[in-house]
């Protein structure tokens, strides 16, 4: 039989603990620094030969930075004879940059699964993936599982009245989500109908669905400069809503972010640890859900199917 | 017949319009600019279909910013069908981590070599690979071209006497290139035999070769802390050398390299483009290069050749 090992890298090492912890095993040994002209050193400090890896790394910001461990530590791994390395990536960068919007652009989110791929890696766990067909980018396995459960289960602790809250999509990309959030609070959706005029700027339009007096619920895969998020909060407002929250799966946060929620009416921001905040965008009106549990529960699982694969090579 | 176009990404943009200059062409427009949460935008501004795209960008600090840029450009151009899309890299980051020196290491330079053919370059053209080897990383054609001709016109033009310098290496692996740089200046060589105790630190031993009352000039083909470079110049000057020159192709120079270089009796510092030097570390000892009429003549070279190997196609 081989042994299941957990690494961690430099973006979510809170989280990794939290998963091998969640797992009954503790973070493999491996440092990773970088040398005096910026170039990324990793050491693996202990065997791996035969394992099956689990690395766990968004590639949240420093994107770059972050992608590049990941490569390297998959090199590093496949040279050193692991049996399978299974990427484990909470939030994946680049996904917005997944199909031609106009002529000549990249596409980068296809990029990334190739790289992956040449690196080594044999499977990826991913979550909340921006587009559901980057899943098609990859010849490997991949894992794509749901952050909406655990969101659900949080406003479903405060017992709302479902007659008193709505469902809300900030666009019409999010409406499935936004279902799938609904059907657990048992509450209707509603849409905001909107025109973004140019990236990381959000225009508001109006509102399909009724929200007057109700507490409405904001999701969102993705929540970056908060110019949708707070422009939907305020008009959600503006058209008679009592109470207005928001979520999201990857709190990207980027530039303007923070001020935005502060300033909005969003009485509480509910993420998930899929990107780890910083020290000063932590607290406020940000509730932060775990989701190592259900990550260590996809390792499992991957890690017997593997094994049980095994016994039938 | 099909056009050449260059285009430089960030991180040598002067070089690439000295190269556009020498290939007696203006560098194609593109925009490559960062979303607000750090990801990499780019966006090719003219047309490239069926043309042999040359994109010069060197892997120096930030490295992985400069990598992810080139990786997401080849990937553009790829998908806006480009003939031929030739990177023009003057320095190849990475390139240290060419081998497994202990166990669980990566090869990262292979890793950029895999990495880059991945993205859909056609053909590589670099300058002074730390080891040569390196080559062989590819499968893509390599054109591998040499700095110590444009270092040895600098001290051609000095009109030292044969007799009054030695040419020095600073370890055993520069032994090649030093001697190269002898025979055209027509002198003697030295080396300096050295152990380096942990990367970025090194240890002078002692002198193989005659250094009394010449001039010496230490050749290298990166210098990155200047570690090595000024102990060797120190064990150079306590020899008994009259003076002491030291040069490089690639001027990496991170960390305490500035400091260490003034305080060094090193009298000049001769570097190549092939690494922008930033305002700060301009100037001083430091004499800058340019390699830009060599890759041009190399871009006219391959250029031809893939036009004429069209035509018998
Ligand atoms: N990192 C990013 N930050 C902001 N906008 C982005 C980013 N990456 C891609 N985009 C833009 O967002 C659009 C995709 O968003 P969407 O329509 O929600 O799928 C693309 O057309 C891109 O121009
Ligand atoms: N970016 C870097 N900065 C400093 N040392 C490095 C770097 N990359 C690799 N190395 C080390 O340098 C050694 C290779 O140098 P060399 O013996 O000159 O080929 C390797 O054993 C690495 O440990």
């Amino acid at each position: 039989d081989s042994k299941l090992k957990i690494f961690s890298l430099n973006s979510n090492e809170e989280l990794a603990k939290d998963i091998a912890a969640a797992v009954g095993t503790k973070l493999g040994k491996c440092s990773v620094t970088s040398f005096s002209d910026g170039e990324i050193q990793i050491n693996i400090e202990e065997s791996i030969r035969g394992c099956d890896v689990f690395v766990v790394q968004s590639t949240s910001t420093p994107v770059n930075e972050n992608l590049m461990e990941l490569l390297i530590m998959v090199d590093a791994l496949k040279r050193a004879s692991a049996k399978t390395i299974n990427i484990v990536m909470p939030y994946y960068g680049y996904a917005r940059q997944d199909r031609k919007a106009r002529a000549r652009e990249p596409i980068t989110a296809k990029l990334i699964a190739n790289l992956l791929e040449t690196a080594g890696a044999t499977r990826v766990i991913t979550l909340d993936l921006h587009a559901p067909q980057i899943q098609g980018f990859f010849d490997i396995l991949i894992d794509h599982l749901r952050g909406v459960p655990i969101i659900a289960e949080y406003f479903i602790a405060k017992n709302f009245n479902p007659d008193e809250i709505v469902i809300v999509s900030p666009d019409h990309g999010g409406v499935t989500r936004t279902r799938k959030l609904a059907e657990r609070l048992k509450a209707p959706i509603a849409i905001i109908d909107k025109r973004r005029p140019k990236p990381n700027v959000a225009e508001i339009m109006n509102i399909v669905g009724s929200v007057e007096g109700k507490t409405a619920i904001l999701i969102d895969d993705i929540i970056d400069t908060a110019g949708t998020i707070t422009l939907a909060a305020n008009a959600l407002m503006e058209s008679g809503a009592k109470d207005v929250y928001a979520s999201c799966t990857h709190p990207v946060l980027s530039g303007p972010a923070i001020e935005r929620i502060n300033n909005s009416p969003i009485k509480e921001l509910i993420v998930t640890n899929s990107i780890a905040l910083s020290e000063e965008k932590k607290g406020g009106k940000i509730v932060e859900l775990s989701v190592a549990n259900l990550l260590a529960e996809a390792i499992i699982r991957v890690y017997e199917e593997q094994s049980v694969s095994m016994l039938f090579d």
